[in-house]
């Protein structure tokens, strides 16, 4: 069965696992999803990604891969069609660097807000800013970033369609402004309106309240500090 | 000209502009080096890498190339003698995965301790020890990362034959212990041998001194904040 010889270890509400079943659904490529309950780790998870015991993991044919870049491109590699990566070694350098500055200055720069409060976190929603007028720069008058179609930046990017949002209510933050983004903003609407997308992403409320308490643990465990 | 054709913009004290110099000797790629002064960018500079200013960027037909692990990935998609990237889907897979763990718990954790004294520092000191713990295990028997001939994680990680003595010197720590990582100091030998490696790496003395200014201007920037 094809589904048995990919599988996918994640949790619902993770960007990161988010942005390898779109490039999966894309290719058409059929998977088994096997949910991870991150406050208790199953002996495969730890089995199959010693190193860092986080999804995603895709599993194919027995070998494990982890880091969601990373398996993106495994998939694009292995599975041919939709290409998710340009053709092109010098479009595809482009890609790739600024996937890694999307990861560096914006993703994690964003994950570090849900943790902060004050001083801190207003530095880094500023950090944040900086990332994100590079970013509207980069994308001008394109509907993607990988042009007409979406590309591995669009894949890397896509979580803030609906996760920023969410980030941003339960931090007390504001990052973005239509405004201030006109073309960050039309593409966040076509991204989030691509079937693939929208077909598969959580409920809005559900994340709410998920990162809500991920926001009161870890404020909660750094006052105890 | 084929030095025309290829330049690449560095500085000779940057472990990441020689891992780039080492790809493109393996490969026999000539090309014209231009040093940059950090301290007085060079308009070159802030042009072909905008976002970061930063070196190593790597400029091809006059399309330039940032961060050193993509320039790196784009020399191997277009040069294809002497491979660098593993041939097969899976093992390439793993060689990028590693790279990021080599990046992101060792290389950035070490850079930061030359800034770093104290409580700080041992935490951080820690930290990398525990990465070595890890990239001990990944090595085991083998002579280098990408087996019988070096590869990208060979490449990735192979500042550390040069560029840790030195940090340990001057940043005052122990990090690496040849007892507690036998295969990894082997692997450094059989580096540091390496021709391409051998021939062109900086004076120690000249670094020692380099990043012993470094971390003095690092330490009283700190004091003074």
């Amino acid at each position: 069965m094809a589904g048995q010889e990919v599988k996918l270890l994640g949790a619902w509400f993770s960007p990161f696992v988010h942005r390898v079943e779109w490039v999966l659904k894309l290719k058409g490529i059929q998977y088994e999803f096997v949910e991870e309950d991150l406050t208790n780790k199953s002996p495969l998870l730890v089995n199959y990604n010693p190193v860092h015991k986080r999804v995603p993991v895709l599993v194919h044919h027995g070998n494990p891969i982890a880091e969601s870049l990373v398996i993106i491109e495994y998939i694009d590699d292995t599975w041919k069609q939709n290409p998710i990566m340009p053709q092109d070694p010098y479009e595809r350098a482009r890609a790739r660097f600024w996937a890694k500055f999307v990861e560096e200055k914006f993703t994690e720069v964003i994950r570090g807000t849900i943790m902060l409060e004050g001083e801190q976190q207003e530095k880094e929603v500023k950090q944040a800013r900086e990332a994100l007028d590079v970013l509207e720069g980069e994308l001008k008058g394109k509907k993607f970033f990988g042009g007409d179609t979406i590309g591995f930046l669009d894949i890397v990017l896509g979580w803030i369609a609906i996760w920023l949002g969410v980030i941003e209510e339960i931090a007390c933050i504001k990052v973005f402004d239509s405004n201030k983004y006109p073309f960050i903003g039309k593409w966040m609407e076509n991204f989030a309106e691509l079937p693939v997308v929208k077909e598969n992403l959580p409920a809005r409320d559900k994340l709410v309240l998920y990162f809500h308490k991920i926001r009161q643990f870890g404020l909660a465990s750094a006052v105890k500090k």
